[in-house]
């Protein structure tokens, strides 16, 4: 056998284990009985660490040096499939080798405490309950991050933490996009108008059933374009998507008797995720090239079913008849205009998860910057709340009342994840970019969509974005997609005109 | 660390493996999409061969021998769970040593190759198109018995097929026993009337929508005597249970819309698989003792609720107002004699999985027979379907018009599985006397059951069977339990009872 054939045979042997362990994931968020709990956290650990065992082996090592010698000459990324193969494992086995093993069993030690922590921090919202426990992970953190001391392309200390989650990007970029984002963002946000209170009601409150929302969600994500018997979609807590292999998408959403945006708008960010894992090259199924290779763009992919399709208008007018027939007496009196504003309602508000389009990204921005401050060395943890509290002021015009309703209201930091924030406002960017992007190739998407030809978008980001897997990082994906260099103006265009809605309603 | 517990964290990891693969087996027959299929195929291939290579290592087995060094004295089973563990993983791993690599690859791929020849051949009715791969399968299962050539109480060809099913049980017990069980039940079939299409009707047949049989089954297992949040059920194709882990049991039936006993019985048949495996001692979590013993004994806690319990008078007496309730217009008009009399109507038929209770052990001592004769050498496997044919004749005095009707009706022998059949027969047999043992000491088994007391059925399975696990055999465990030997005559009186009842009706 060739090094390259032997390097995929044990490649898919470990991508095999992390299938398992991703549809363990998703069965305890949906399906599993309480009582499974204790043996699943046993079950899941076992596979990680078998398959983290298989990976950083010597022998793998040996064979990426074989098969790299093997290639024949300097393929561009996205000419051979061997070649993207070796060069993306080649890293990804040297940064996994590069982490002790007891740090990363301390690491997951301290952010399994420090999320039961949190729970209870939140609960009595005392930031004091949580300072030790994040103050252990960031230690912790701080440690991970030396190890890739001198790593090519790793120069900050973000850096290194920023690469699990959007490899090939610097601190410095990221904070000069994020920075271009907030200064378009705050004068927006403080001269729009809250309208998310106003007097008409929202149609999307009242009551709705949770099983006519299922059949509803159901047959919108069927006309979605994913191949036929490729996904499900199933109610949980937290609404995430998964892919267990390839032709397996696992959506979930959560189904609010009270609000039936919560379900659609979420099913339709999920979707807009599974449609990005279900779009890979089947070449390269069964290898570590087949996931999707920064979390900033597949966040692009579930803000842009989500935003761009769902809430614009067109989308929205087609729906409407649905919602009428699906859910007698709630929409009767609606017309297509008002559905688009009540999906499209602007409010400075304190939590990032019920946040709008519009500000979203200004909660982002404040834990980005704020991230930065503490790895820069400037900013105290017992400072925290304090900076928090400031920083919404200034961005949001807000009062944080309390803790709970601050700096403990997500889980990120309790579980260690830092330099996962900006990932989202990042997703936010590109698709911004990509939306023009594929309305310039496509002609008149917003018609489209208005017809219900979803399927030409589909295609599009399919061939511009899924097909590549990881054999391109994003700035090649988006510079051969048309988009250029990373901008924000797209996405504040964007943002501008929902500020005109609000404004106008 | 004591080398006992050595042992024991390497096991874990094992069983952690198991269980991931009873997740993915489970996932793949009740919630994955289609497109899932391959990397599911591909998935639990690896982790088979994962978890096989980390057991045979050689390690384990030196762990194995010191840890038995360690054990003080000459504990009985059932007195010291780290003897009885050693006890069973050397015997496990010695098995496991003493079939190659080779081997087991080609019976596996025998096997997928026959099944899926088997599907074709039987939707032909063309025995010839199995035989070629049903000879590989006799071969090369003859090779694997020759792995045990000389092993402690294996002596005949069978005892290494049965081993796998039903330790510790002989080939010459198993003839035995099942000799009994034919010299009682041929003449009672033969003086038996066939009730099933009796002009009556059957309640059972009608209209039945799903999502009402679903409630109700739900309703009904939610009855059964289940610590609190530690099962689910859902719809399958074939109905099985499995459990994940302790305290999460998956139970599955399948909602046949024009037959509502299907869904009825074969809930109470999987759940009182799913019972043992719940009931096992909390102790023995996490290790290889934590599962049952034989597939005997399993079977035979599936029959008890199944057939003891939930075909039984007073059951089905109050089962019969809730029946009224789900589905209104259909039993309105029956009595609980009549409910009775229907849920135990009696028939000779051609086809095993679709048998009464009183012939399906004659469908199973045909299949056991004609196993026998295949691998002690007398039967040729082109003569097979004329055997097959000539013993339903002597035994239900049917003519078996074709292969598809005949031999060609079960998957076990296209998937190589040589042994499991007599289990089925088995396990009646078991519930029988364990039947007996719990009416003895419980008092009035069937006024309890009138009462809806299901628990205390429960319990004394639970202290007598389940929570033993793998710790004691099934000779021990009857024994035990106050059974004494094993004998059909409790199973052959309980027969007796469904005869009269379709005989008087």
């Amino acid at each position: 056998m060739a090094p390259v054939d032997e390097l995929r045979a044990r490649l898919g042997e470990i991508h095999d284990l992390s299938r398992a362990a991703s549809l363990l994931a998703w069965d305890e968020r949906t399906m599993m009985p309480a009582g499974g709990a204790e043996a699943r956290a046993e079950t899941l650990a076992t596979l990680a660490r078998v398959r983290h065992e298989m990976f950083i082996d010597d022998e793998v090592g040996r064979l990426i040096d074989q098969a790299r010698s093997g290639l024949d000459g300097e393929a561009a990324p996205g000419e051979s499939i061997d070649a993207d193969l070796v060069h993306v494992v080649a890293r990804d086995w040297d940064k996994a080798r590069r982490v002790p093993s007891e740090l990363r069993a301390e690491l997951a030690r301290a952010s399994s405490i420090a999320e039961n922590a949190w729970v209870e921090a939140k609960r009595e919202s005392d930031f004091e309950m949580l300072l030790p426990h994040l103050r252990e992970n960031v230690e912790l953190t701080r440690r991970y991050a030396d190890c890739f001391d001198g790593y090519p392309g790793i120069t900050h200390v973000y850096d290194a933490l920023l690469d699990e989650y959007e490899p090939e990007m610097t601190t410095e970029q990221m904070r000069g996009v994020l920075a271009d984002l907030r200064e378009g963002l705050v004068p927006l946000v403080a001269d729009a108008t809250d309208n998310a209170a106003d007097s008409n009601g929202d149609p999307f409150r009242g009551e709705f059933p949770a099983e006519p929302q299922r059949e509803l969600v159901a047959q919108l994500i069927g006309n979605l374009p994913f191949p036929e018997g490729s996904w499900r979609i199933d109610p949980t807590e937290h609404p995430f998507a998964i892919s267990i292999g390839t032709g397996d998408v696992r959506l979930t959403t959560r189904y609010d008797e009270g609000n039936l945006a919560m379900a659609l708008f979420s099913a339709m960010h999920e979707a807009g995720h599974g449609l990005y894992e279900s779009g890979v090259d089947p070449e390269l199924r069964r290898t570590p090239l087949s996931k999707p290779r920064s979390l900033g763009l597949h966040e692009s992919q579930s803000r842009l079913w989500e935003n761009w399709v769902a809430r614009s208008r067109p989308y929205l007018e087609r729906l409407l008849p649905r919602l009428v027939e699906w859910f007698p007496g709630a929409f009767e009196e609606i017309d297509a205009d008002e559905l688009y504003r009540s999906a499209n309602r602007v409010e400075r508000s304190l939590i990032r998860i019920e946040a709008d389009e519009v500000t979203y990204n200004l909660h982002i921005l404040i834990r980005f910057e704020l991230e930065l401050e503490i790895f820069e060395g400037g900013l105290e943890l017992t400072a925290l709340p304090e900076a928090w509290n400031a920083r919404y002021r200034d961005y949001l015009g807000l009062e944080v009342p309390d803790d709970a309703h601050g700096v403990l209201q997500d889980v990120h930091w309790p579980s260690g994840a830092f330099g996962y924030f900006p990932t989202y406002s990042l997703g936010n960017i590109i698709a911004g970019q990509l939306w023009e992007a594929a309305n310039r190739d496509l002609g008149d998407l917003p018609s489209q969509i208005g017809e219900g030809d979803l399927a030409s978008l589909g295609g599009w980001l399919r061939e511009n974005v899924h097909r590549h897997g990881r054999r391109l990082s994003p700035a090649q994906i988006l510079e051969r997609a048309g988009c250029g260099e990373l901008t924000v103006e797209p996405l504040l265009g964007h943002l501008r005109g929902r500020v005109r809605l609000a404004t106008e309603a």
